[in-house]
């Protein structure tokens, strides 16, 4: 079974109380799709423009990440985000961004990708990300992101792609954004009138939640004691937890939750080092034990 | 084993967005006593003023709770704090507080209370919580709370007091301000330094960590979908941790994982009504029961 990604892919600068790294690679489809290629093949879709370093895509070499559908837009300029976490290492603080290619057409979902039955439309426009569902062929699972902006400047898009996808993840803010309830169950609830099956909220340093019709289930992060960079902590829980799901082929609670937990355990080694440092430093195996070493810190 | 606590006894006016209750019961080694009388007989210390109308412990009528050692000083006045959650269920506002006889001698711990064996120093001054602790002739498991106040102005007898007991409780924001350290983890761990075996940092709506020399342990709050008064609830929480704790007479690992599940448990009561309402309407039975749907929940 094949997982598609769709998001963005940036040049980043970021700054933390442990350093700054200028233009290195980021973006909600990179980091989505290193986390999942711990345990699928991934197919990612992004666009970029003609001044992107080539070599950034070779953190994909040893990989099973297809990156066919990789864009590199002639004329245009890559997304660029400039992030400092110097205040509060929970919350970036965008010091400056330039959407650039991202605010141009969507990239082409390529024919060989068209078949994929797992989909993660990661946080981009909510007319973007119908597009690109709608060019596939049988999907079997479709998970989206989104944020703050389009829940407010896109409301009545972002509603109708809500009625298409099974799952939607959030964090916290976006959770009482999107519904206006401050309490978290009873926004969860709010979102799966709207349409998705299940809905994942993200906590940040304080964990995730999932919620069902039938379900809630709540996990707290991977306890750190050292948080170097959390840029794309979310995005590497969302490819954890994807990555994982698509693998076992089956959506039921139970493998939701372990899925979770898994993307929990992923999103740790990627605040623990800058940019994809984290993620490139660690394995399946070394994976595993922290998934079981979590699991047992967990039960009681 | 009996367990002993003392800590404040205050009549309480509350307002959260469920209505406003004038003139109820509340306090610390209230809300502890109760929650903890579900595990074991509990021993009750505290002080209040002529002014304390006598039925309030009728609550206490059909509970293990032995309030020989509850002092009506003449020519005192209670204990009275007027809080409001009306701009933020999460973190009381406190409209009014009176010390009153709290801010006078410490009770007496009675002669016949003098051999418990485990000890709740609920939140006062740490030089009242160190002499009630050299009144007790072999205590065996001494835990103990604390507040941003005695942080600030009491730090030299805080740090007395902490290299004479087992536990430490104390919520995210007086571990960041005991420690100077913004990850709790860190903080946990200075923590330890100063005395304490373990430390429980109790985060509200996210659950709570326990952190000893050798372990991490982190809970999350049991899911709840209406809080109507959340005054107390790391009250209850204490009480049903050292309540379950005292009954099995043993502190490893495992068992405070299980105390503090049990803590989560009774807190999640206390939070579903206003004053005792949310406790007074539950029973053991029925915190067994929602212990095993957190663990199941828990589980993955």
């Amino acid at each position: 079974m094949s997982l598609l990604v769709t998001g963005s892919i940036g040049i980043d600068t970021v700054e933390t109380p442990f350093g700054k790294r200028d233009d290195v690679i980021g973006g909600s489809a990179i980091y989505f799709s290193y986390a999942a290629s711990f345990f699928t093949p991934v197919r990612l879709v992004g666009v970029v423009g003609e001044d992107c370093p080539k070599h950034y895509f070779d953190i994909f070499n040893d990989r099973e990440v297809d990156t066919g559908g990789l864009e590199v837009r002639k004329g245009s300029k890559t997304f660029r985000w400039h992030g400092s976490y110097l205040k509060d290492l929970n919350e970036a603080q965008t010091v400056e961004v330039d959407l650039n290619v991202l605010a141009e057409r969507a990239p082409k979902i390529p024919e060989n990708f068209r078949d994929s039955r797992h989909i993660f439309l990661a946080n981009t426009h909510p007319v973007l990300q119908q597009e690109m569902l709608g060019s596939l062929k049988t999907p079997k699972l479709v998970v989206a992101d989104t944020m703050n902006l389009w829940i407010q400047t896109e409301h009545a898009e972002l509603k109708k792609l809500l009625k298409k996808i099974h799952g939607l993840v959030l964090n916290d803010g976006e959770a009482r954004l999107l519904t206006e309830k401050k309490n978290l169950i009873e926004a969860a609830k709010d979102v799966l009138k709207m349409g998705p099956k299940f809905v994942v909220i993200k906590k940040g340093e304080h964990g995730a939640m999932m919620v069902s019709d039938r379900d809630t289930f709540v996990l707290p992060a991977f306890p750190a004691e050292k948080v170097v960079d959390p840029t794309g902590a979310g995005d590497s829980f969302a490819g954890g937890m994807m990555g994982y799901l698509s693998s076992q082929n089956t959506f039921s609670p139970a493998t939701i939750k372990r899925a979770m937990a898994f993307g929990t355990v992923v999103a740790s080694y990627t605040i623990a080092d800058f940019s994809l440092g984290g993620l490139k430093s660690t394995s399946r195996d070394a994976i595993d034990d922290r998934w079981h070493e979590y699991k047992q810190a967990m039960s009681f």
